[in-house]
Order: structure tokens, then C-alpha cells, then sequence
């Protein structure tokens, strides 16, 4: 299980969030190790806006706890909205194009969570990236290969968008038998608006919280940065978090805007065998 | 353009053709750099047959000469059978799963060359792989997609599955305007068998020489490991050379068994002016 | 906390002991998150001896649990007296250089401990090594430097020059106020015959445990590899196993042949206050 | 024979300077083969002062042509003082500490040369740097040994503080017989002033050159970016470049303000037949 924080506010050093001794990313995933036994030490990400118009990336396969450059990296890089992430394999191999964050063009994304039984689904998911964007597939997770569905379904409108991969995705996880299983903790961002994703099919979805103190300052995480748990609100399974620029943040259900998602639902309710799935699905 | 090496004889360790002083691979690579500005410092990969039926590998993202355990491997490695190969990369990121050689099963590849305009080829040449073999597919070079299209092509008849994934990139290469170009120069290997191609496309193919001094021993090279080039024997354009267990190499023609390979030589017969695209297809 | 294995016994391939799912040292490695909350992703190595008379070596910086050239090496090397190690870092840098084991010339070296107070002790500890094997001093570590002073201090006779080092060091760490820390549970080996050693000062030694199933075949580690506790037999602190070639291994204490360790205890009793210190030496 | 560039000026990305396809650092380490047939493979890194009183440092051994994380770094760092160095390795292995710069408190320090028979001269070296400082030495280089003998020696007043260092290293390379040798060309900065310094002992001093075109404006090279040779000013060997924050640059030659620096040079002419010597302490 990988661990994420997105940041949008003031223009700040990452260290207050990535790296400093106590309630950082990096901390985090050490005290993990108690709670959960996941170690987080596959690789991990960087990934910032700064005045350049592409975002900036550094990703590395090393443990994020003992690699020298990230602690100088994040006392001197500085952004209004940043993305860090140590990653737990589940299958694909540790290099840094598997490591989240991912970039294409303008857009950032990364992920908490699997499609099950990949090496299998994992054809006909590589086959909803359009053409134009498949040069940009540079590595082989399961991860990279949504984000670049996503791009490619209308990425103009994000939510719309993630909810018709989501969709389809769905469908290739009911295909099989037995079920597979996904989990799609995610957020994404062009470098203005921020959003976040608590999805599953056939399975519990990863956690997803996030704390807002102004309009625009909001953070976004897979797991609370400290123990404090009243500062976190948690985002319910099947909802999405939308926090535009200059806007408050608001949790909207995936899939209840579009007929498609009805139907979705709809047939779902046809088989009320199904209860983990609708769950999932709501 | 990479360099490599395939060995086939009496169980040796492998410094003496990849890690020692003067006509080593790794020596070789460096004295490359004057004669050609081509460094070989993208990574690098040992395969090697030993008592397990599976192939060894030991694959790195550093160059090659700067590797400490490199060296210590290649005194304490013994084997029949192994390729080495120092890559210098054509676009593809620098991964262990991107640096050669590539293993399925029993079987070893590894290649000289590139499929030109690779990330507008690159969707319908990972095509090729039977879905069976889609598992295997770790990295994201041409190389090994074209390696997994000839193992699903009839691998237990190497040339002919060659030739046939050959044909068909041929076809893919041509369909484009302007014309892509393709460079195969390869070594394949079951642990008992070596095959070795010598093909292009649209282009000159790159070099390929062996020398055998008896039966079962016979050394590959995409180029001559020393200066003294009478030991060395050239593998022209458009040819294989087999050299099964326990015979002498031989060298063939590529595509003059099949029909469909000779139908493919008449056209360019009639079309003189084509030298180049006649020398590296037929 | 690091974790090793020393085997000694029929010549095998060595994933059998260092990767292989159930009782190795790498799914131990995991396990111990549970029991331990230390991970040893900082770096690992392996040591073997083979046919060439130099140990061989294979170091990594990356955590050995996803490292896929460890996995081919450990089933294709074999031998019959090997080392593998996984670090968990105390404070120097995560280099290969700095990963265990260490070689010099047919000798081979690891450890389980620290020297604490590292960067004030350092520069004294480096001139126990002397002129002539200041060359093999390629890290920084704690480690390193006491085996190059080991080998300085007449590696002929292993264990008294381990004593005659443990000793210096003893008085190194009881010169500064407070009194420094050392744990010292490490391997020895020429290729034939294997020493490992059990002791600390001002603190618990760290654990060391042995499993002997034939004279000559014996399997050292510094945590069992199973939970079945009554097939290993604890070393006590304080006290070496020597496994000699052809000769079943003994436990001898420290310190107690020797006039200067006798002196050396003798110092302690008059100062009854420090009974941590008693402990640790005895 | 590394490379390396020093900035000083506008606030400014790295890229121009560092990875730029014309005139950059990372373009010319790859024309430089066929010129010199020296790689600068052996690693790099980056130092840069910011808004931290320290400066920040990224080094990796990979080749930085090879690096995708550098690119996007130098894109989004901005710096207006900052070093950029490629490493070709003359013996200490390839690891991040042993990477230029090198940074000990405000200070940053890099180098191109050597000191020879660095195994037996080390530790007399080594012997250099203060108790105080003696926790800084992270690596193993003779460049990170000079550097931290040289903040030792009086770093308030930095030129002197080299020439010191530079005298007594004079002393070491005499000594033995025959005589070893030692070429330090290397740039120094607190992040305001900006020093470099070209000298040899035995042999010949390395290139060092700048461009200056503001009185802060300043970028100091190993060898110019580019073949426009009228725009690059030639320090000449024996020579320190005085670059203080606010003042236009001055050359000044070492060893003739000092009585100690005179004496060293008398001692010298009394030996008529060293020469090469000579002409490489004045």
C-alpha cells in the first residue's frame, strides 16, 4: 500500500510535509511500519508546480528515508501545490517510470491502491489510452496506464473523465471469474485545481482525508499526517474531493450525475448477491 | 548502438570475454569511444546457462565499467553458454528491465539496433505478443517486444519465427511516409542452440561477426572483440547463423525458404535503385 | 539492527538460505518488521567463496526484498562457505562500499552492531588499521574499520587479534563521560574456517545463534531463520564459535586465555559500579 | 579528467547552463569524447544557494546525460550562485559522497584533478582535517579531504587557507621518491564570493577559464561551453580567481604575498633541477 500527500496553499518549502522529523510523509511511513507492517521503501516520488508551465518530478527507486538528495530537494524547492509519494510494489518492477507522481503535459496524478490480477487486466487497460498519449506510457504500472486513460476521456472535465474509466474498469473487473478487485486512491491536478478520488470494485478503497484551513490552502492525504484525527475529515468510499482554485473544497459522489452511472447502479441493485460491490460502487 | 557478446564452449568464467583488461567487452567499450563517439555507459546485462534450467541475469543501470560487482561476477560466474551486452540507449528510459538480456523461459535475447520512430511503431509491435507472453513484457524497449513476438511466433523454429516477425515488422516499417527504418542485429539462445541475426530495414544493418574454433565453441560478436580481424568472421546482410549443439556454425540466407520471402526479394530485383533498402531487407 | 548468515557445509546454491520464501534471510527480513519495527532496506550483500582463491562479492544499495539480479545470483552461485547480510544503516552514508560483507584478500568479514559515538571514535579507530591496509579502506563505516584493524592486529591468530582489538576498542569507549556503547556480533572467515564472535561493552550484545548438523557443516546467524528455537544453539555474550575446517565448532569466551584480558577484568572488578560493563566483557 | 562549471549573477534556472542542448555542462561532457576521449560517466551533482543558509546538493552516479530527474531539476531549481560538476572517477568508488560538490556548512567546494598515489598519500592527508571537522568526511575522495583541510586551515580568509593546504600537500608529493604529483583546479564559495583556483605540483595545472559580464556576473569553468575562445578569460596555472560579491573578478598569483609562501620558493630554487616543479608553485 503506497502513502500520499497532495498540498495546494501558500508557496512553501516541501520539507514542512515531506521530510521533517515529525508528522511528514517520510516519518509516516517509518511509524507505519507498527501499525500496518507496510514498509513503503519500493521508491518514491516528488512531483511540483513551479513557474515553469510543466510540473517538476523527481522520482527514485531508494527508500525515500535514506536518500540525502530528497532532504536537500525539499528544503529548497518551493510550491504552491506539490504531490509526494512512497510506493509499495504490488508486481510491477522498481524503477523510477514506475514511481508516482506521473506527468503529462500540464496534469499530475498518483495512486494509492492496485487493479487486481494486472499482468492479466493489464492488456485492455493500455488499450484505453489513445494513440497520441501512448508515447508517454514510459513505464508499466497499473497506475500509470489509468492516468493516461483518464487523460485520454475528456480530461478537460476531470471527474467526468476518471468516473468513465472508473466505469469501464468496473466492467473488466466484473468480467472475470472470480471478480477481480480495484482500488483507486488517487489525486490529480493541473497545477490549479486539485482532485482526489476514494474508489473500489469488488474491495474496500484505501482511506482518504484532507485538511482545509483556508479556501485555497488545503491538504490531501491516504493516511493522516499525525494522530490528531480531528483535523482530518475523512472522504467516504465512492465520493471524489473537488478543491478548484479559489474555491472551498466539496466531496461530490462519483457516478450519481450521469445516466450512464444510474444504469451502472441500477444493474448493480439486479444482484443483490453483490453487497461488497455495491458498497464499492457507491 | 549497443555491443554485445555471445559464448558458447567450454565452461569458463565469464572475465575472460567481459571483464578483463585487453579484449573484453567492457575494454572494448571503452576503446569504442574514440574510434566511433559512441559510449556504451547505459546500463548493461549478463545471461548465463548454468545447472538451473533457467538462465541467470544481471542486469545494471550503471555503466558497465564502473561496476564492482560486475567484476567480482565474472571471475566467480562459470558457464557454457551466456551473452553480455552494454547498451547505449536509443529513447528508452535507463531501467534494469529496459537492458538486455531479455529471458523467457529458457530462452535468451538480446539485440543491436532499434525500430525507428519507435513510439508511433511501438503500439502494434507490442501487438505481436500472444497474450500469454504479455506477463513477460517487464520493460518498454523495442528489443524485448520484438524478442516476445518471436518467442509466440514458433520459437521451437527460431529462424522461421524470426524471419516471420521480420516480415511483418518489414511491413510496418514500409507503411509509414517516410519510410521507418529497423536494425536487428541479435543473438537468441535456447542454452544449447545460438542463433545470430544480421537484418535491416530501410538502413544499413549493423555488424556481426563470429569465430569458432571447434564444434561446440564459438564466440558471437556484434563487434570484433580484438583488432586482428582474420580471426573474425563477417556475417553479411540479410543472413542467420545457426549454430546448433554439437555442429558447426553455419550461415543462411534470411527469408529464401519461404514463398512469401521470395516473393519479397522479386520486388526489389525489379526496382535496382532501392541498393540500400534491397541490401538490408532481402 | 543488520541481520546475517554464515554457512558453511556442502557446496549449494545460496538461495536456499538468503531468498527463498520461508526460512531466509530476506523473508526474515520482512517477518521482522512484525517483531522488530527495524527494517533492513539500507543496502545488503553477499560473500562466497568459489573455485577462484578471492571471496566474490555482490553488493547492493537497494533493499535486497526487490532486487531481481539477488534472486538470479542465488540461484546460480553456489558454494560452500557464503555470507549474506541486509543493513540497517546506523548513521553512515547508504554506499555499496558501506555495505557488508568486507573483503581483504582471502578474508571476509560482517557485523551486527555499532560503535556508538561513531564520529568522535572514528579517527582513532581508523589508526588502529595499519599503512599497508589503509588502501582497503574504501567506506566510512564502523564496521570496515574494525575488521581492517582485525586484520592488522594478526589475522593468523583470528581470535586473539579480535580480543586484541575488542580490548583497544573497550578502552576507547571508556574514555569519554558518558561512557560510549559498543555491540560487536560479527563473522570471520578465510574460506575454510569460520569465527564469530559475540560481545558488547556499556550495553546487551546482540544476538548470535548456530545450527551444526555435521562437523564441517554448520549455519551461523544473528537471528534464527526459523521459529523452531531448539534447532540453534545461543552463543553467550562475551564468547566466540569457532568452526574450524573439518573439526566441530566449540564456544570459547573471550578474553580469559590472555594475561591482558585478565588485567583487563581485573581493572572492571575494582570498580564495582559498573556492572553493565562486567556483563559485556565477561 | 572531471568537468565543472561555477555561476554567480542573475537569479537564473539551471538549465541554461547545466543541461541545455547547445553549450551546457551535460552537452559538453558528451562532445568532449571525441576530443579527449574522456567520460565524465562516473557521476555528478549539483550545489546551489538559495533562500537556506546552506546550500542545496543533488549527486547521483548515474551519468547525468542519463538522468531524467536532473533535467526537470535544473528546470525548476533557480539559483544565483550555483556548481555543476561531472565526474570522471580516478580510483575512489562511485558513490553519491564521493560526488562533487561537497558542502560543509555555507561552504561548497569542487574539483578537477587528483592527488597522486592517493592510496599512500590519504592518510597523511586525511591527517589534515580538524577533529571538529573530521564528522564531515562522508566520503572517501582526495577532493573532499583537501576541501575539509583547507576549512580547516582558515576559511575566514579562503585564498590563504588554500595555499596552506597547497604548501603542505607540496611538501607530501616531494617526499616520496620518485616524486608524486598533483593538479587542483577547483572553485570554493560561501555563496556570496567566489573563488577558483588553478594549480599543479609535478605535473601540469588544469584548464581554468570564466566569462565575466557584470561585476557580479560571472560563470567560471573547467573548460569553456563553448568554442567562441575570445569570450573565455585563461587563468594561468599557479593563479587563484578572486570573484567577491559586488567587485569585478581579479587573478592573483598564489604563494607571493606570504613570507612562508617566499620561503617555499626559495627552498625550490636552491634545487635548479626542479623545474617542472617550479613552474607548478609559482
Amino acid at each position: 500500500m503506497c502513502r500520499w500527500i497532495a498540498y495546494r496553499g501558500e508557496t512553501t518549502a516541501l520539507e514542512h510535509y515531506v521530510t521533517e522529523p515529525d508528522h511528514s510523509l517520510i516519518s509516516q511511513s517509518i511509524h507505519a511500519l507498527e501499525a500496518t507492517a507496510s514498509v513503503n521503501g519500493d521508491g518514491f516520488g516528488l512531483g511540483w508546480y513551479g513557474t515553469h508551465p510543466e510540473p517538476g518530478l523527481y522520482r527514485e527507486i531508494r527508500p525515500a528515508w535514506s536518500d540525502e538528495n530528497l532532504r536537500y530537494l525539499c528544503r529548497h524547492l518551493q510550491s504552491h501545490l506539490f504531490f509526494a509519494h512512497v510506493r509499495a510494489a504490488t508486481g510491477t518492477p522498481i524503477t523510477r517510470p514506475n514511481c508516482h507522481p506521473f506527468v503529462c503535459g500540464q496534469w499530475m496524478f498518483m495512486h494509492n491502491g492496485f487493479i487486481g490480477n494486472w499482468s492479466r487486466q493489464r492488456r485492455q487497460v493500455e488499450a484505453l489510452i489513445p494513440d497520441q498519449l501512448y508515447p508517454s506510457r514510459i513505464g508499466t504500472t497499473d497506475s500509470e496506464a489509468m492516468f493516461l486513460a483518464i487523460m485520454g476521456a475528456g480530461i478537460e472535465r476531470p471527474v467526468e473523465a476518471t468516473e468513465k474509466v472508473l466505469a469501464t474498469l468496473s466492467g473488466f473487473m466484473n468480467s472475470n471469474t472470480p471478480h477481480d478487485r480495484l482500488r483507486f486512491t488517487a489525486a490529480l491536478s493541473n497545477g490549479r485545481d486539485l482532485y482526489a478520488f476514494r474508489y473500489a470494485v469488488n474491495d474496500r478503497a484505501n482511506t482518504l482525508y484532507y485538511r482545509e484551513s483556508d479556501k485555497d490552502d488545503i491538504v490531501i492525504v491516504s493516511e493522516p499526517l499525525d494522530s490528531d484525527h480531528k483535523h482530518w475529515v475523512a472522504v467516504p468510499e465512492g465520493h471524489a474531493l473537488v478543491a478548484l482554485a479559489g474555491e472551498r473544497a466539496h466531496i461530490m459522489p462519483l457516478f450519481n450525475r450521469q445516466q450512464e452511472a444510474a444504469e451502472y447502479q441500477r444493474v448493480r441493485v439486479q444482484d443483490p448477491g453483490e453487497a461488497l460491490l455495491l458498497r464499492s460502487a457507491r
